[in-house]
């Protein structure tokens, strides 16, 4: 499947989170990883995510498409993906 | 069709984005708005954002599917879409 990840978490948490994620996704916007997943792999990040997280402050919106062929990705400005800077 | 859309722009272009965004779409995480679109609408929302935006500063991703029922949506914590707050 097609995964979509924003995060908006403290920002204590956003090295594990980032770290975690970045095991799974690819990092392409501020606050936004995408990437291709099977079901076992995000049952695996989903189960990472929530040991991480403090469900009273943070947030993670996860959308799951059956195939990236049936999503049409636009971007304006600059994608900072392959940017390390926040790590 | 179903729009997700993910801003990241400077602190000042935030509020003239989000009443923009918020004409086409629900506010539902900080950063995160998603919504059904037609294709004149999603154009009309394309234009009036590359208006807004610094693109040599400000990035925005839309990621467009086809139909909602194509996308599962898991949200970890806190939902934000229904404040105000931030306007």
């Amino acid at each position: 499947m097609f995964v979509i990840l924003v995060y908006d978490t403290a920002a204590e948490r956003n090295p594990a989170v980032l770290r975690t994620c970045r095991q799974y996704l690819h990092w392409v916007q501020r606050s936004v990883f995408q990437g291709e997943l099977s079901a076992a792999q995000y049952r695996n990040l989903s189960e990472a995510l929530r040991r991480q997280l403090d469900l009273s402050y943070d947030s993670i919106r996860v959308y799951a498409i059956g195939s990236p062929h049936l999503v049409q990705i636009e971007a304006f400005g600059a994608e900072l993906g392959h940017s390390d800077s926040v790590l």
